[in-house]
């Protein structure tokens, strides 16, 4: 009964993603699942990556949180469309309430969509939102057996940011044991190395989503 | 519809989670629910806790993650009894999970059980497992946001731990201001500053918990 029900919800939710996918389709609009734990770093990649990208490629942000805006306020201050979730409690995000942001946004005049999901390394993973991709962080200081842990996460999600990565000198964490641990769950994850506060290879995530950006608009 | 379900579902294991009490009342055992987000630091938090309390206080663990037994092994190097629960995709544990544990424990035997939850700042808050009290960790990696992000898991815990102080240098973190929004959620939160990788500030929660239990004891 209990796991008939949490399948009819998932299933639920599956629908209204493939029909918000449709219209992202219809618009060639990119769409980002972007998932992490607690302050991994999502809402300062959104903010490094719309500075590196604002002048070729037009970004909308959506803010998810159990509650506050402060998320949305960082990111309206680099004038950009941002529109705030608050669940009230739900710990992710799901195609619904992703729908009901719709009129708030002019989808004709963006080229990418980044969904910036609770700060949950369990519970997001499992429902779509109408992305094209999922992509998560885990920083640093979370350890290197976070994979083994929340493997779910790692399955479902395509690009994987190792953020944080200047306080490695501090930490008694591996690199090399997060990268085994995470291609050991999901062989086939794009991985990026990055720091957020020194600004350590985010070039190469920029130049990668911008390929990808391109790659779409040709199709 | 939906909301009366979840409903439901708390209501029933609010059941659980107080017969679990009435247990541990008669058996006189203390029971803390330990929460945080994912790499927070619980289990060093716990492997600090029973080497330093081991010789006065008798002390059992369950260990909640979705998947592996990492945990567990951890704790059982200290040779105390502890029993891992892999929650399957589940983000949070519940009552009835500790009540399976039972046939697994010799409660006459302890003094203490800590129940080290799910890595997850938002799911676990919402669940009683028959404990005295929720404790929680937040590491300063996390930032000093967290408290109105994600308000349910500090409004719910009687001791916030804030861990990785030793990276405070290193970090554009502020102590007070963690302080400052966690009592503005809860203003009866007990707070301990620690540094489970250099031992700073962790004999004021042995010494806290110590007298608590022994607390307990005299009733």
């Amino acid at each position: 009964m209990k796991v008939s029900l949490v399948k009819n919800i998932l299933e639920a939710n599956e629908r209204i993603a493939q029909q918000n996918r449709g219209l992202f389709d219809e618009k060639g609009l990119m769409v980002v699942n972007l998932m992490s734990s607690p302050g991994a770093g999502k809402t300062s990649l959104l903010e490094k990556t719309i500075d590196a990208l604002k002048d070729e490629v037009r970004i909308g942000v959506i803010e998810g949180d159990v509650q506050s805006s402060q998320d949305a306020e960082r990111i309206a201050r680099k004038n950009i469309p941002v529109v705030q979730i608050n669940t009230g409690g739900a710990c992710h995000l799901d195609g619904n309430m992703i729908r009901e942001t719709f009129d708030q946004f002019d989808f004709d005049g963006l080229d990418l969509l980044v969904v910036e999901n609770v700060g949950n390394l369990v519970c997001p993973a499992e429902f779509q939102v109408g992305e094209d991709f999922k992509a998560m962080i885990l920083s640093v200081p979370e350890g290197d057996d976070k994979p083994a842990k929340y493997p779910l996460m790692f399955h479902e999600s395509s690009v994987l940011l190792i953020n944080k990565i200047d306080l490695l000198p501090f930490l008694d964490v591996s690199v090399d044991n997060i990268r085994k641990e995470a291609l050991n769950v999901n062989p086939s994850l794009i991985i990026f190395e990055i720091s957020c506060k020194t600004g350590q290879g985010l070039d190469a995530w920029f130049d990668w989503l911008k390929a990808r950006i391109a790659d779409q608009n040709r199709r």
